[in-house]
């Protein structure tokens, strides 16, 4: 097993290469200050669809072709499309990807679905399974808002510590040969149920499962956080940033480089989003039209690149369960 | 990439083994002719709980301790958990294994689940990125029934082409290291979309992507029907299961040991469950109450598993789509 570090990292032995990635966003995040990361910003939240559930699904279609033809690769060359989304049996991926003629294989991560994309197509590649496989995953506000909790037409109000789904998409595609970035090491995380209820509370559900796989993370490698140039989480947002930070700062470790990508995405001053984004296309969009772009432009080596998801569904939060978290990630690194 | 054969199987290098194998069956299944195999039959369609979604929760649960009891395994020992279901955002297997203490990659699948779960294990065993890995889904009547169609209470009438959603699970633990029963080969389907629209035709909707995928396996392998003791389909039912078989009549090919899981389950004769079972738990309870069993106390040397899935939800239903299938398939031989 001289692939294993501990219990739940692997180190790549041939670090699959980020071949391309895309990022597709709605309105209200082209309006935000990532605004000029993103491949294409939809000023219609239909998308030019009849409903938000097909919007959804164009706009994953659309983010999966940008991201096929910056490869320069035919839908039906790649090896594996791995994708997942919040809806519920996960119809705007299948949706999205029906006609792609390529194997498909769907997840269910929640928000963390584009760490666990990448991470299975990571694995995939460098097993020699694939020769290029897909990541990809998004989310839309109005299909997730209607879906979880209440009609849009209801204009529910928000208590201070709930996130802004995400309208946006990001899509990254690995290939066993290539330059520039690689994935070499995948920590996949375990569940964790720090006992929250509280389906306005993402952050604080979502935290301690951040922290777990960040810990296994430097356990399993013996690296530190100052190791990396930036750490990301996917869409704690404000509220769950602050406790992150709180929960390594009990460890003796400050998290010096650190940045959630639900705060980054929204100007929080301007733009009605209280604690900040969430949802599975937060870091995905933020990860392929912000931090993909600017490790290839610019000075860092090495990132860590993790993304949380809270288990829970409208059933399950009405029969008074608990939220469980997830949280999984993964080292990027820049070739010399 | 010399483990690839052709464009959707690859051919395993270190064919993984089953180390055990479980499987939890609701009342009904375990009055049908199946009965002896299955490790646990629960008489209650509560198992205990409050809810249909905890009980099968309670029953995913059950399943995966039955697996690891006899591998003799920790569930903490598990390098990875491969679990997914048909309740929105896959509640079910996440609550059943929020206290396994291993990391977990969810799902969805629909009810090709436990293919796509066996396929994604084998290849992370088989590429050396865990030692033991579990495959594990589920599916109960009363919790499916009330999500996609009508509250039970309602009494909805059944077109003589439905099927009845199995109460049951399976879980297989995968190793690299055992003996007997191995995964040797997994062909990874694409989604194929017939334009079926009528949400009580599931076996319509899936046998085309069967089809495909079954194809795509003789194609890519050069294998014929001929060269499996048994072929299986997860859960086409009587009216999948014969289009299956024109399908391929029309290919000048004949099944002639083939099998469905949905067929299999019930007595239909005596059990109102018209066309057959269905749903992720139906191959899965089949593959580990019958399937496994059969295959090592017995003379088959070699079966092809698929399970196909119907990837629509009652939203996507509702709005008119289409209902696209999908189907993976494995290779299990018994070692001489």
């Amino acid at each position: 097993m001289h692939k294993r570090m501990g219990k739940q990292t692997v180190c790549l032995e041939h670090p699959p290469y980020i071949l391309s990635y895309a990022s597709v966003a709605g309105k209200k995040e082209g309006d935000g200050p990532l605004r000029n990361g993103f491949d294409y910003i939809s000023q219609d939240s239909y998308f030019g669809e009849q409903s938000w559930e097909k919007a959804e699904s164009h706009m994953l279609h659309r983010c999966f072709t940008i991201a096929c033809d910056k490869a320069g690769l035919a839908p039906s060359s790649l090896h594996y499309i791995l994708a997942g989304d919040l809806l519920n049996q996960c119809v705007s991926s299948s949706f999205a990807m029906k006609d792609s003629d390529a194997p498909y294989l769907g997840l269910y991560g929640a928000c963390s679905t584009m760490a666990e994309s990448l991470s299975l197509s990571a694995m995939l590649v460098d097993g020699g399974f694939a020769e290029a496989a897909c990541a990809i995953t998004g989310s839309h506000f109005c299909s997730a808002e209607r879906q979880y909790r209440f009609p849009l037409e209801y204009g529910g109000q928000r208590p201070p510590g709930a996130q802004w789904t995400v309208t946006g998409a990001g899509a990254v595609i690995l290939g066993a040969r290539g330059s520039g970035l690689r994935i070499t090491h995948v920590t996949t995380g375990k569940i964790v149920d720090a006992g929250i209820t509280d389906a306005n509370s993402m952050g604080s559900a979502m935290a301690p499962a951040a922290y777990a796989t960040l810990r296994a993370h430097f356990d399993d490698t013996g690296r530190t956080p100052d190791d990396y140039d930036v750490i990301y989480t996917g869409d704690l947002g404000a509220l769950g940033h602050d406790i992150l930070e709180n929960l390594f700062r009990t460890d003796g470790l400050t998290l010096r480089h650190y940045q959630d990508c639900g705060v980054l995405i929204y100007d929080r001053s301007v733009q009605d989003v209280n604690a900040g984004g969430s949802g599975c296309g937060c870091c995905a969009a933020v990860l392929c039209g912000h931090i993909l772009p600017t490790m290839a432009s610019g000075s860092w080596k090495r990132i860590l690149f993790s993304a949380t998801g809270a288990l829970l569904s409208a059933t399950s939060a009405q029969q008074g369960s608990s939220i469980p978290g997830i949280c999984h990630a993964l080292v990027i690194e820049k070739e010399d």
